[in-house]
């Protein structure tokens, strides 16, 4: 079953347009991502500290579908999904949640297992793996 | 009682020195300022776009007084006080919650009720009034 | 000739990963789109009070190649495309500039506009038309 | 003489009340901040990584005078100020430009240098002593 992070949206996240500034989503997907990992006890930071690894975002892509107001509950639900020994993706889907549920965005992020040390490429770790299989 | 929100720390609040950004700590109270009211009923956006009434921020007092790392679970613990017919103040502590519930930071703000069209000030609407008193 | 934002990453740019959040390179993108406007005689939040325009964003792709420090001198150079009667595109590259000039992110941006009133989609306004093709 | 360091407002730093967030001020003043360091030949993340040396902000104090809206060109005017041997203050004021230069805000923070590895109050360095007194 997909993760999902509740929240809600905040003024900070807005601009003077008066809806959630669209690099905010990003922000917002990404939230979701460390709040998935941590539900299934990998807490990134901790593990980035710990491992010497650390995974770049490579590439996004986002389709924003509907404004989102301060004060609206959102849900951002979470796929995660191999893509090769060194790199998975993550789906996000935002939901509005009122007065019915409505995509307001999809964004699509791929990330790039390296060691800190030397830069290079690595295997996803078991511990994200793991991750990627039960969720997925 | 005051009204306690509770809250992880992401990476989009830190920077490069590893913590929360200071002037991140002060949007992490405006969110637990956002919370309280909705909590009470006054979900703050909606009472700026019903009312005519805005409360810009005046003035902002803050101590950093511990380092917050991505991932930790902290509590914003607010108490609002009326300062004058127009004006009240928030006082809001962060707290960090592990390993001890520990002081991250204090923070007190001004806030002041003024009519949007005029920019004139105005007695503090009977809603928000009723808030400060109950939570105070 | 392409638009050229010159501009310096700052601490509130990072995250404890020591360089630039993702979702931040989307920012000083959308920094750029605003400069580029502005130098060509539309700033952009007075022609969307003046006009009853909104140009939402509806599709971002962004690719991170290198990562960025606090401090590093960066150059966004902006290029905008027509895509159809009410949508256009813009392609951002991030530069890094020291101690050579490598692309640090390429950004492509997609822009609807819209009738702020109706939300009803509408022709690219003459003034944001005439920047596109100056710049093209 | 003051350092004064050039800003054009960006919709990133706005929210949906229409004009600068609250805490947005403050990431403006430590912009300038870091750019006046820079300026004076000690670019703050190098010094930080160089010395081992961490100068963490202990307290913010700040008036909002006068909202700032997305496209406004602002200055921000900064004097530096020893407090005591590990500690400095940093007076900013952010300046409105148009239709005439005007008090948008005027922050204080406080600086204290402590010793990365040990978490000590150190003295302040010699470079960053001599941006004090070259600036003050």
């Amino acid at each position: 079953m997909p993760f999902r992070y509740h929240r809600t949206v905040h003024f900070s996240d807005t601009d003077a347009a008066g809806v959630v500034f669209f690099a905010r989503y990003l922000s917002i997907a990404h939230e979701g991502y460390e709040e998935a990992l941590a539900a299934s006890g990998v807490p990134l930071a901790q593990f980035f500290a710990d491992t010497g690894v650390v995974i770049p975002i490579a590439k996004s892509e986002a389709s924003y579908l509907r404004p989102l107001a301060t004060g609206e509950k959102i849900i951002v639900e979470l796929t995660p999904q191999t893509i090769d020994e060194s790199r998975f993706a993550i789906e996000a889907t935002i939901w509005k949640t009122e007065p019915a549920e409505k995509r307001a965005a999809h964004i699509r992020t791929e990330h790039v297992c390296i060691e800190s040390a030397t830069r290079r490429k690595i295997p996803i770790p078991p511990a994200i793996q793991k991750w990627i299989e039960s969720a997925a």
